[in-house]
């Protein structure tokens, strides 16, 4: 409540600034932004399979980023997590490492890989389209900001996208087979272990 | 050589009319151009892995596309060939067709698999940036024209970014294995059977 | 009717993925989109005036390319037809020869013809804007695949814009007779032979 | 001398400015400018073919606009003069007229002619890449100040394309005569009246 | 009246010719045109504050420019008058000397500032986001026509930003304060001074 | 040292990944870059003029950004400093606040204050071009991390820009008492307490 109050001038002023582009605005979730706001440095959230969080701070959160080609989001990792191998179809990012340490990679279109350790208050850049990710191999939770040259880069998470897209089968097990050269039991496990995000 | 001759028009007058920006155009190799210019429908050269060969015609083989803005690639599938899931990171790519059948699709950034049957004659788009596959089920030899609005597209195949990326050992195991849900053994088994690709 | 169900998953998911811009997606017309997938190499529709047939698969005819900046058409060439001397305002063309040989050309903004016979598998590109042509000079019928790094190039084909433009009597006659160095009566006949295109 | 002194300050410091780009900028000519600079208001300068001069104040004449994305022209028109049907490749042009009054118009790639009788102190745009003309049928001499859209527009005057490339012949007769459904005896008298212009 | 009626075609035509974008285009105000159209180069409006009167033909005035990327301008200056400190935050700006004599200059963001005095005929550029200024220190009243590469440049006048921002009391007075290095009784009293521009 | 060792494969291996734009890569400071990565949260820097530290990580700092299109920046604010009133004519800016609580405001092209009250975890976006500022009201050090859609956002410090540009006297004084409507003498006193920042 009080959130949106805060979020309103923001919105509505912006939208009046961009009138003549702002036909395309989404529908704003000032609890979502607020989700970025909370400044927990110890993140229960990232109890999960790959023990990361992604929370973003794009325009379908903040109606008010459209037409201004920017937008961020908070990673935070627990001991051992990881932030997939994934890309951002429209946009390149850039991240700033809030605490903890991180091993960062990317792969570049003469698959060569490019990667890093990289520590509290360090940057490092992910260009547009490529694949890359990033594994907390310290024994403290770590943080990252990261800055987007898009209001909304867009997310593909390599392994999600490969075994669990949606209407399944998804891709077929064949081509998956073939592409990684693996049985198609092998194909069938990974997908076993996989439940698809809409 | 009578390739040479051919190109010289072309790439001499293109690098003068576009004078102020060739300074970044790329050495040529009109014998790669001439590849694409070789109309083969029956591709011995498909005896591969995958059971497909890509020859493209951009800027890296044609100095005159520098600052144009499209390029285009032929590809020609065997029987039972598939062009791996893989991703273009600064074009879309539409294709077209020339012979053949295929099974074609590409996943969206809300996970959501696009798969389409096409017979010769037909068109399909794989938007920028976002993972998608070939694969010919037919019994016959297929190929595709494919037009790209970017002279220099830039690939990036998926299995042999994760798992053959350059130097060695690329992409870490444990990373892989967290991604894949699958054990490092397994991992190394498919590293084992890819060979960087430069 | 099979067209259009082959069309839907694509459309409706491409509108999906790009909800934040597709409102300005067009009406579509899978049965245009059919006629570019309907692969007669022997076109009977090349009997016209200028014996050639431009069949374009673009955003008027596929919604779903709305945003994603590329599109294709395919052009029949009679014996001795020709694609008569045109511009595209909004992207730069490649073409790659399907069969049969063509002599192309575009004039570049220094006032040099850069032309060239190409031949089955030859590509050949016309910058954004300038003035190009295609002539069959064989004794076969041609045909080219285009790729544009426009969802909606546009055509403007010079005699058709100059003598025919709507609504008559379009360019005034005395303009023509200055541009051209030749007389009123030599204007008019020419306009006499063109009907407008709509 | 006056003036590049007066130049020397605006050129060094954009180019300092634009460091990172500015690797691309041209050879300029102060005098070139000057020659935009000098308001004469009655041109002598028009006593020719068409009756029109175009004064150019882009990139070429000025490095400091380089990456700046816009440039100026002046035109002058003796009466009757006209600036045939020509094209900018590049940008959209929009001309405010300085004095006199001229016929202005454009053709649509739906090939409807737009046109407008404007005078002293009026705007008209002519969008990129579109065929477009101005005829001066007043009694006194008339001018414009045109701005377009990239630092370097590019410009191709329809008739001397067509019937004056270089090098001769230019564009082949036949083309010339199938695309004017004229005789080539006619293409060649309107050859004969046009002078290659580099 | 006259005025809507010759304003019409150029509008309808070019909506149709922009059908796919024009979903965007504002309201026109012909009137706001025919100010500029009117060519009155002594021009009692310069009796304000400031004495200089900024006309503008973009896309609030001409619906038709939309997505056009181009608009143009008329300044004129009393004697004595100025322009003040101002920038555009969507486009470069070019100005040509109707008449008159200007003093000129722009602030890089290396804080260089780049100045000039430029005559009747002559032309400047004020690169896209930088503050620029014009004073006429002439006897006689001065005027430019100015070309933009946006469609709405927008305009920000930095003392009127800063010291006259609605809703009241604008900016606060201890940062104007902090940031001039003045007192904050001084800022009241430049305050006061202004009134708001809606 | 340790340093550059870490920059090196990050810069050399994205100069290759991206060799036709590298030739405008600038020369690189990793001790820069370093200053960026120094997470120290309590800013002795911060003690000057305005309370306030800018530290920028862009394509003067890592040449690898050279065409990412992307840039990050800290900001630290001493107990009551200011960023005082600037624009960056390249780039929106969106803020993260690391720690403390801002009063963030920018003023639209429609004249209007857009301003809020952030704390830690919070996030605030400044349009391309707008003028726009921080102040730290709080009695605890604050910081922010900001993300630029441009890899060289530039800055213009509005106070610095018009009373302290180079080479002196910067902007003449005359036109800086009608702009702010202040005697030239209060101008005086304002240049005086501020040094030329090159």
């Amino acid at each position: 409540m009080a959130v949106f109050r805060k979020m309103f001038p923001l919105i509505m002023v912006i939208m009046a600034l961009l009138a003549i582009n702002s036909d395309k605005a989404c529908a704003g979730d000032p609890d979502m932004l607020q989700d970025v706001c909370v400044a927990d440095l110890t993140s229960r959230a990232t109890n999960n399979t790959f023990g990361s969080l992604v929370t973003g701070a794009n325009v379908m959160a903040i109606p008010g980023l459209n037409t201004l080609g920017v937008s961020m989001a908070r990673i935070d990792y627990a001991p051992g997590g990881i932030n997939p191998p994934h890309l951002h179809p429209r946009a390149t990012e850039m991240i700033y490492v809030l605490q903890g340490e991180l091993d960062v990679g990317f792969i570049t279109t003469a698959n060569v890989l490019v990667a890093k350790h990289i520590v509290q208050g360090e940057v490092f850049v992910f260009p547009r389209g490529l694949v890359h990710f990033q594994k907390n191999n310290g024994h403290m939770p770590a943080a990252v900001i990261a800055g987007f040259n898009s209001q909304l880069a867009g997310t593909q998470s390599i392994a999600t996208t490969l075994f669990a897209a949606t209407p399944a089968p998804g891709v077929p097990n064949d081509i998956l087979a073939q592409a990684f050269q693996i049985g198609t039991m092998q194909v069938q496990q990974i997908k076993a272990k996989f439940a698809p995000r809409n």
